[in-house]
């Protein structure tokens, strides 16, 4: 996480760090910074919940305590955007609870951004919602299309559901029924479901740009494919997104980490995290998936 | 199909094909073989089903006649093996129906083999069993075990459950239930639960020599991998096992290859059921999963 937030400082000159957690790591990147620079880092060093002293372990809940205090923070207004490495479980309950839910999204989404050889693919949930059900599915759809049309600039993007084979009457309970659902689907800025897409799809890109899963498939893939990318190379090295996933569905920018990430990985999604705020990604997103007020629509000339 | 089982031939002059299918595909493997060769081919021809003339789609109802009249060809002793590249869900059922399964195998498994950093790995369910509970679960762990230990030559097999954490609490219902029946597990031939695994556990082969999932996020993963090693490299490029599954818990050698395989991936898979075949490796996995009769016992003179 240190090494992290000072790539991250180090690389994007206008960014402001406040940092969330033990004293020790704060310190220390305090100390690693050039003077000039650590007027851009503050610090809130998080309630200690319960330490375990002398284990090696990560103490869970000192961690979770860190990832509360930094939600808050963004609800509060201290920060513009959260990103964490924390337990993922305990981010997207902090994150629902404290900047709310948009309405009609009963669980927000994980998702996260792979390369493809045809460039790249959103592929969403990665382990946000583990048992879903297809109503679920399908808001994860418009929030997939809805990420990709405003982070990615695409156009009328293309949406999979993932699956095993696209005979009928493959797949699983969840993905026979899925289908129709998906299919009758009104789905934002002009993107088209364009059906069951497989394992191999996710890495060509070919078939889709959005692709839909459940929280503990998505998980699984993810991982399987960052590492083989990690130890192979990506299938397009010109364009590798970073290793962080978006929480979409809910009021505020959320950008979490492995709980393993590497300094690039943190600096990556410190600057993804900063990206999206400053295109107003989240509420442009938010602005396709909600209805909007009527007096809004007026402010904005009827268009 | 016609450029794998030349391969197949051209590589292994020992092996004796049967080939079932439409006389066109024979006709045109029995052309392209030395004179010399043509004895080691057979043809039994497939009763054709439903044709749809004039269409470029396979025809599903030939291809699953095809895969009847050659899993009955192993039943009735004309063929050692079979390899299918037809619809999965009936190569499992046609070879359950007409091969029998094991005793306490309700749910066959297809394992398929990976290369990983530190060689390879068995990952099993890969797409018979998408909806499975606990006990599947357990006796695919216990199939997975016994297929390292004959297949590979692995003593005392590490068997892992693929989920997409290793906190409590974390993955879907099925693998939050799971752990426990799986610690409890008497598992054969020295093999020993070692816990939970996630994605990137299936490529660096750190964790585990035998990954148990169910079918639905086994596809996906077996899928997404399988493309990410070929567009790229595999992660030990010296060590690549074929693309291709081995059906287990029924009484006969099946091996499942890819709707979409190429034609190395048919030899490979036909290379495969040939070497399982003539180091009878079923039978030996059959014994290790499925209580000795006695008289057998005897027969072995008690060693």
């Amino acid at each position: 996480m240190v090494d992290g937030a000072l790539r991250a400082c180090q690389a994007d000159p206008a960014l402001q760090l406040l940092l969330v957690g033990p004293v020790e790591a704060s310190d220390a990147i305090l100390h690693a910074l050039d003077p000039a620079d650590r007027a851009r880092v503050r610090v809130l060093t998080a309630p200690a919940g319960l330490r375990r002293p002398g284990t090696p372990e990560p103490d869970v809940n000192r961690v979770e305590s860190g990832v509360r205090t930094a939600v808050l923070a963004v609800a509060q207004g201290h920060a513009d955007a959260v990103v964490s490495a924390g337990n993922t479980g305990a981010t997207v309950s902090s994150a629902a609870l404290a900047l709310g839910r948009w309405s009609g999204v009963r669980r927000p989404a994980l998702a996260a951004v792979l390369p493809t050889a045809a460039g790249r693919i959103v592929l969403l949930d990665v382990g946000a919602s583990v048992d879903p059900d297809g109503n679920t599915l399908a808001m994860h759809a418009r929030l997939g299309a809805a990420y990709a049309a405003v982070a990615h600039d695409l156009a009328a993007p293309r949406i999979g559901l993932l699956t095993i084979g696209t005979e009928r009457g493959k797949g699983d309970r969840l993905r026979r029924s899925a289908p129709g659902v998906l299919a009758a689907l009104d789905l934002p800025a002009g993107a088209r479901y364009t059906g069951l897409v497989e394992g191999n799809d996710v890495v060509t890109g070919a078939k889709a740009d959005v692709v839909v899963t459940d929280g503990f498939t998505g998980n699984v893939l993810l991982k399987g494919l960052e590492t083989a990318y990690a130890l192979t190379r990506p299938p397009n090295p010109g364009e590798v997104p970073p290793r962080a996933a978006i929480l979409l569905g809910v009021g505020g920018t959320v950008v979490v980490c492995h709980g393993a990430a590497s300094g690039d990985d943190i600096a990556a999604g410190i600057a993804l995290a900063a990206g999206l705020h400053r295109r107003a990604a989240v509420p442009a997103i938010a602005d396709l998936i909600q209805p909007q007020p009527a007096a809004q629509d007026d402010l904005r000339g009827g268009s």
